[in-house]
């Protein structure tokens, strides 16, 4: 007998129905996870009888369903099948339809959009508020970065703030990394040079998803800070020069860094996209790109489609300028913003120090605040 | 003047050749990073003079040419010229084809293949001997796993062993994690369940790419390791149904885990190519795998190519068998080795401990130990 029509009009699969199984033999009651492997379900695998109005093990109303050949007994709440039994193409913008990490799920922005409304939060008021901490990562993964103000400016503070919401990734230059004029620095960070719009380290696979930069001092003069939606600048360039930004998305480039205790090395391209096109990760740092090793021909049109996409990177309507004040620490996306910084007078003090995270751990965090819902 | 032809046949893209000009004023010296953005080209830039016969910044013959329009100078060295001018495509298998991390530049295994040559190392000589420590590093990279003999089998050892080639990546599972019976666990590797093949932390993004387990102990009845090579298990499939591999590669499977304090989740394909569809990454886990939200017709298909890679990855000759003693610790590529455990008696003493790490971390120690070539 065949009966899934009385279940969805579009047949919900059997295999990933019963892969979906939610009783306690299926799945750990303990840990939510699958108790068996899908090569343990038998070959012909199909509905057998179905019965509505049965309760499901959380009470609501359910559907049960024997399964032939091996009689095995599924109770689907209602509600589950409705929403998540496979029918037409899920709509798009839907909250399966992706990951959350392209721009289908940002704000993208220029500086304009942020005037006078820059994402920012109390260092106390995080601390001590779920709401607001709810809001402050919330910004991290819609705008791409926040600004917590009047974080102590002590030493190893950036570490703390980051556990608030995540783990540190330690890297070579340590676990935390101090962004100062050095006497023999093996990265320009480390001067007074003027820094483009960059993301940082590219050379790495995986790439460190979070930065933080906390100002301990900035009494130097220059030492500007800057930050550039790279989600918003592929998409015009995707608007203005679509053959450029498909170069972009398909030539692999070289990033290197090289001292005397390290030798990383990578190969992304600049712009990265999802199954479906969508832009998904920005990799741009004009110092540690590589040689290119490529025939001529893909060498020529990937260096026209870089300068392009560099020359709209430097556009002054993209990038918002702010100065960091002691206390302030600058939490963003480093797949997706791109930071930059003025130069500055080497005499001077500025002194920041800077942590990478991970976004992973970050959106957990979200998550499990987002459980509370709305109380404080 | 057009002189290019003097240079290399294949005439070198004027932008690519200028962006990797040598000179301290486009390089620095110190830290080897570009000094100038690719946007401060001059518009029609080209060749102008060229010189041979002149001697590069290392003594080695080189070529001068002088810029058109701005008149700067570049001393190329003539060897670099040879290896490094685009001209046809890449040789495949060069090593600048590819990044390192695909089936291109691995020997993939079945079980056999590795019978009596497990790749291992005293640790004692990995410490002491450089040239072991290649050895040892070498393997993870070729071969996706070392075993590590005579560990000491002390609490928390297992993060100094991977602190010899990387970083500590820390997760909700902390720094380090037991992996032994729990009396509340919240993951079934803290059971004495069996395991069945898989990778770990699919649900992560960035996922951990190594993973480190440390035996303290095991006088379980049951629990010996298992090993399979999933790029070679991924290279049977593509062979024996291209259809399946196909769906496997184009279909972005949910991963998810959540406990009291914790919620992950990613959506990426379980078997990941680069570019150019060459296997780079596999992610296998029956008990984390989430809800598929596809149209029907995809998720049939997604299934059915599931089940087979699944049956596959079973096969008992793609499975390396061993048990691991205490002071063993087994370092191995979790976006390519599949581990598993058979079943052990919930009473025995079995303690591993495990960490994260990741592979640029590996790979960069191994590039510095090769700058000592094989000197000792």
């Amino acid at each position: 007998m065949s009966v899934t029509e009385t279940i969805h009009p579009a047949h919900p699969p059997a295999f990933w129905l019963r892969d979906n199984c939610p009783c306690a033999e299926c799945r750990d009651p303990r840990t939510g996870q699958k108790l068996f492997q899908i090569t343990d379900l038998p070959d012909g695998l199909a509905i057998g009888a179905v019965r509505s109005g049965v309760p499901a093990a959380d009470g609501s109303p359910g559907l049960e369903m024997r399964w032939e050949p091996d009689g095995h007994r599924s109770v689907y709440p209602q509600a589950w099948l409705t929403a998540h039994a496979p029918g037409a193409a899920p709509a798009t913008g839907a909250p399966h339809a992706g990951d959350g990490r392209t721009e289908a799920d940002k704000e993208t922005w220029a500086a304009a959009d942020l005037a006078g409304r820059i994402p920012e939060a109390g260092w106390d008021a995080y601390i001590g508020d779920r709401r607001v901490r709810m809001r402050t990562l919330e910004s991290v993964v819609r705008l791409g970065f926040v600004l917590l103000r009047g974080v102590p400016p002590r030493d190893r503070m950036v570490l703390d703030v980051a556990r608030t919401f995540g783990f540190v990734r330690e890297t070579n230059y340590g676990e935390l990394f101090e962004v100062r004029v050095e006497a023999d620095p093996n990265n320009l960070a480390f001067t007074g040079a003027r820094i483009t719009p960059h993301t940082d380290n590219p050379y790495r696979d995986p790439i460190p998803t979070l930065q933080l930069l906390h100002c301990l001092s900035n009494e130097a003069r220059g030492g500007d800070s800057g930050l550039v939606d790279g989600f918003r600048a592929a998409a015009l360039l995707r608007a203005e020069d679509p053959d450029a930004f498909a170069v972009l998305t398909r030539v692999p480039v070289e990033f290197a860094f090289a001292d005397a205790r390290t030798e990383l090395r990578a190969h992304r391209p600049l712009i990265g996209v999802d199954p479906l096109g969508r832009i998904r990760e920005i990799r741009f740092n004009n110092r540690s790109i590589g040689t290119l090793h490529q025939p001529a021909a893909v060498v020529e049109e990937f260096y026209a489609a870089y300068r392009s996409f560099a020359e709209l990177l430097l556009r002054p309507e993209l990038q918002l300028d702010f100065r960091l004040a002691p206390g302030d620490c600058v939490v963003f996306d480093n797949t997706r913003l791109l930071h930059a910084r003025t130069a500055f007078a080497e005499s001077g003090a500025r002194h920041l120090q800077g942590a990478y995270a991970d976004l992973d751990g970050l959106l957990s965090t979200l998550s499990v605040l987002r459980r509370g819902g709305d109380r404080s």
